[in-house]
């Protein structure tokens, strides 16, 4: 129990996509979850209602708007609503896993840009500062006219490699060219290589091949996205890096989505472990012994702290 | 087919809550529904795309916010960001059933007022009209600082019960105290006396007992209220009035929402006929046969149609 | 004196409605009054100036926006732009009576919300939070995207008759269908049954008559509403009730408006007292012996003493 | 009748403080004024209700805040907040004389900018654009986020002074220091020299003198102002100037406030004549001989026609 | 001249970054640039007049925020602001390069985001519209929540370099891993691979090399980039990709900034052509015979039109 | 040192227009300035990074908007921007001299009203509060719905000449009639007449004339101006001042701008010394022996203070 924060005016709530995140950053700062009831009316609706003052507090709601996204998230819009209502200081949401962060521009025409209309609902909602970890892309920071701080799980991940592969000769892999940069990141604080998988139709009307652009034979291969979802992309990736001759490929993610075919493909594919975060809860039959479970709850407290007392939140990445 | 809207500027898209309807609507206008889809991603993530040009259209989007009450309202939200986006002239959404109405005050400490939220909701994703029918409480229409058509089923279902109880001595009565006015309205129309259901508690530790406020003896009850849900009220109220020396006793709402056991207590009520309209689509477990429903589809396309064209409304209700 | 707050940044300053309530709250929180001076030019201009600092205080302004209503709603707003530009910390302002309330929906084609209007006017001049006292309708409250704080009198007035009527079998009446929830409230308090006074007119052409939805004969009869204005609703009311049988008639209201006819009509009606609150003063010709007027300072001071201290107003009501 | 939209899109509105003004434009226009009703309750609070549709219409409401411009004020955010509730295409706000203007800036600690608080109040309400005349402060423009329109008088006053002081030898004259750019603006058009009256206190405790500073003896002076309010200052001026050898005193403004002693003081001053336009309805009592009333109504009826018409409104003053 | 528009409510205004491509834009669609005056006083300060009615049109203002950035971004939103003022009907801003957009995320603590901050700008200064060209990150199309159209340069590129090296073995080159999807982009257009460069530092105080991942040899390179800036990157990478054995390399972009010593480095590079287009203008020190020009006056032009006749602007892209 | 904040929540920060002033100031506060970086890129684009924490400081950005007023404006709402992001509890902008002022209403058709577009952009970058001396037109305090402190230079002036022109005959002349009210100002705390010189001309195509409006002969003119630009009309009106007979002729202003020709002009004209303040830094070649420059340090460094620790601002001026 680093903090002590039981007596202050800082109180957090968990509403019910990832109680027991929420419940590890209460006990790191040593304080009880807020007191408060989010049920379901018979017809489905929502009925929140919080059940200790709050007034002049500086409330945090720890909400990952994973799936069933939608009762998620509007349990976090009417929670924000009612905390604003009771007159808190700041509402602060905490948002380990930002859902529909990967509609974050009109790719094709005639589409929503739903990252950004989100933003604008918590703002709207009276939320006035949010908590993330690795947004699909670091632009959604300029969705918000709020304040937003903007954690990173990619230190995590790599010290957790660094201490499981002292010694192998590995690289780091993209599943995809959209993903470049973030595997550089952690190339550098691995002191590795990057690789990058192409998918690429050679013809009309010939099948998409797998270019592995650069050179994996012979070392540990870690593939690394942001989030993952159905995993076809990066179970397709880990076995043709295996064909070009990987020794090992791990794979690893902020965000395990994990919705669909996942789990199925993932326990088939090459991938020798998936190493995740726990930003989003795994249900009981998503537990698979591939799948490694990094906990960011110690993470989130420092920067709840952090913003509590006024100290830089960018120095967690020092 | 009345309307022949067919090559207008004006465009209806329909949402996933009640197709049926926005189908009944679009043929009275004498046009196609939009093109577009509405699909979910393997981790519920709501897809719309717009599929053809809707750029300085007049677009109405019909959703009823109706169970599942967080995914109808995202899927709305989402549309009107993306029509917005797609450089419509005007957004207006067609809520037949507007969800969360009840959650219209802060009836205790720290609770949210949640259709106050939804209203901000809409209106920050773009939304620049609402049209809606019978609001829980007339008041919701501040609420909107857009603008806003309020519609009426009372007309509609006073009309059937004068054809269907001609000659009957009528009372209409309320299911309890907040429900009124709503019963006055209609026995203006029917020219007909009211009577009130009062639950009370004579003393701590004592049953509650139904009192029925006004005379019934011997008449035909008709029940109305804007909403029946699980429909416990409405049938306590309705094997009551039977005790008390009723006649038969009808009963009607404009929104049938009957969640969790309301079929069940309907069947096995008092109620001879329950009088609903389709601003909420009954799904095939529903279709009891003492159900009867009324399509609102004239009066939408109507007003509708009235927006566009920028005729008086109100004159519907003359 | 319960309260010490004379060295504090709690400021009260008050306008020209309601000085004498204005001055009891301030006694009651231990302070002076805030300097300030509200004048009218010649051409009747508001002249408004703040006569000490007031840079970083809670600044609370008590006025009721009673008649002349648009007088004492510029005041307020033009006194509420001065506060702000002044650097207060927060802008309260404590409206014992709402004025316009009234006009909360659009009865009819073309009209105006002017309660909303109103609430958008205080929050567009910079109020920061307002406390009001028995809204017209409570969803009134939604109306506010500011804070808000709601409070009721009629703990005070059920407590009145509760020791005033010991041992007499009483009924609650609501002198119209729109006034049963208020009535089923303090019947409850009272342990009462309740009952409604139902104007109808039998057919086209023929009296209204006053219909009694009801037991009260042999009862001390308590009609009451939130705001009695001309007084004839009420007035007709309680003469109904004597006819019917009543034992005695006794009427109150949270807000004497009392315009026009009303005391004339109250004089020389069957009710035998008329208990009110002093959220609107009463001028001299107004000081009937049949009213009775109980104070809401102590309720006003407690819930200014709370909001100033970040406690739970609503246990003011447990 | 120069125009005639009297089939169009473009409907006026008159409120309660210049009808006669309102009449006259619409006469103009070749329209009847719209159908509208605004009273007032027995408390004094105004219903306003428009009795024909004006969906999709351009309306323009026309209303001075002259006094009591509290009343005027409120009537017009009213009416504002029904035309747009009423789905008015645009709600234009014609305010012949602007009250409140001369509290324009913070003249003294904690004091209120009450003419940009209006601004604000008119934006929040629902006008979209606004058409003034002759404001205080030409900065008030700036108030707005919304249109303005400028119309100014001094054209028409000039013209007036031009034709009746053919051959005399004529300086402007301001009647203080803060008005010379306006005096400026009049001596150009009559090709005239400017004096100003400069009051000031040459020692403490010693009465105020009257210094003219330029030279008046011998000629027509015509003193202007934008506003005439309780018209001391142009009364002393006037007198002043006719000891300092005038040979005739005019006076002129393009609002005549008039209000107190200001009818009084004008008929003992050594003014001859006071010019003034009816941007103000002066009552019966006002109707000195000595005051002359010049119309503004066609250059209101020109604006509000180029304004519907997408033309250029600052040709009206080349 | 496809176009006609001189008689319509089409205005299209220059401002002083491109005013050749404003005037080519100009003469495609058939009009002249709307008469405007964009001078600076003594000291500095822009001084902007509209010498047009322009009261109801639809006005598009053509500015590239090029060097100097703040000169060219202030005049852009003085000239917003006067257009708006103005009674324009909509206010297009078609801004071909969007200067800051490279600050578009918190990249360390406590920067601003730039990018965001200017879409901010824009929209307060009353821009309804704006037209754009290859945004450093599609995700500023969320930045704004007024109207955008995004248009894309790689098609013009893709042709270019499709007509000039008909037959030749060619690979598409992402100068940095931050590029890879829009290298992607071109290679499918030219159904090419891709190669990446990508700089690394092998240990601490070692220099960092030029690492290409992916196969280059004896092929045709396109490096291609959405900015050159001061062109150290893609010079860089260029002569590393000679030294890797291509055959010959060509670079590309859609904006030409070239500022302090890019053309120096191009003239010295193995760059072979630097194809880029006219988003910005060259000043004539810029014209090196390496550098190819093309023109995106069409692409403008006919996204004007579709926007003016609210037709599909996305079909551009087919 | 008269104050000691080195320990507390107070930052000042200086951009680059005026580094001597926001150096003064900070010394007169007893902190260092903040460290900030404030660098151009090669492309002239800005970039700002804060490098102290500032999370729940009360920060001051000391920053004129003087020439290169673009530069400066961009630098100063960026880093607005940045500070706002960075988590500052208030962020209050300090401009001692407020470029583009002058722009303060539509003088013609079609202008913009630049004043009001940058209190705009100040809000909508996130400024919290602006502190402002000797605004162009007080009604620009009107322009901001943000809190503003206007703090006035006049009295260090006068007390400047109090001081220097002990036992003469001073008379206080404005250059033009708008200025009128800035003489008299200073005219009174000189306890002097005032004159005004009003250019004319007479008949077309005649050349203007200088006629000095009151009496100076003899006396010791001082001639005051908010702003000197290019110090035409002050050098013209000092040169006439001195043929009508002056003993000596003094200006004063607020804002040196001395733009273009003005250095020069002052040197070859009739003004014995030029008195100013340092709102504006003068480059090496302004610094004439004729000028003479009063530092506003303490003035700014007072207001600081009181802000910062809620006293009343107004208090300095008593």
């Amino acid at each position: 129990m680093p903090y002590h924060y039981a007596d202050s005016k800082l109180k957090i709530f968990s509403l019910n996509s990832n109680y027991p995140l929420a419940q590890e950053i209460a006990e790191i700062m040593g304080v009880e979850l807020g007191k408060s009831s989010v049920k379901h009316f018979s017809d489905g609706e929502i009925q929140i209602s919080i059940e200790e003052s709050i007034r002049g507090c500086d409330v945090f709601i720890v909400q990952s708007t994973s799936a069933p996204v939608n009762e998620h998230l509007m349990e976090l819009l009417i929670m924000v609503d009612a905390v604003k209502r009771a007159s808190a200081r700041t509402v602060n949401v905490v948002i380990p896993y930002y859902g529909y962060a990967r509609q974050d521009r009109k790719a094709k025409a005639r589409e929503p840009i739903t990252a950004k209309l989100v933003a604008n609902l918590l703002e709207t909602a009276g939320a006035t500062r949010v908590i993330v970890l690795d947004l699909h892309a670091p632009q959604i920071q300029g969705f918000f006219d709020i304040l937003i701080d903007h954690l990173m799980a990619v230190p995590l991940l790599s010290e957790y490699f660094n201490n499981k592969l002292v010694g192998e000769d590995i690289v780091v892999v993209s599943p995809d060219h959209g993903g470049v940069t973030r595997a550089r990141k952690m190339a550098e604080r691995l002191k590795a290589p990057i690789a990058i998988i192409d998918k690429r139709r050679p013809k009309p009307n010939v099948a998409e091949v797998m270019n592995i652009v650069g050179n994996v034979e012979g070392k540990v291969c870690i593939l690394i996205d942001d989030i993952i979802d159905t995993a076809g992309t990066i179970t397709i990736g880990a076995n043709a890096l295996m064909e070009a001759g990987a020794k090992d490929v791990y794979a690893c993610c902020s965000h395990p989505v994990l919705s669909g075919p996942a789990i199925e493909r993932i326990e088939n594919s090459a991938i020798k472990e998936l190493v995740v975060t726990n930003t989003i809860q795994l249900s009981e039959e998503k537990l698979s012994p591939k799948i490694k479970q990094l906990s960011v709850a110690n993470l989130m407290a420092d920067a709840i702290s952090r913003v509590y007392e006024n100290k830089s939140v960018s120095t967690l990445f020092d």
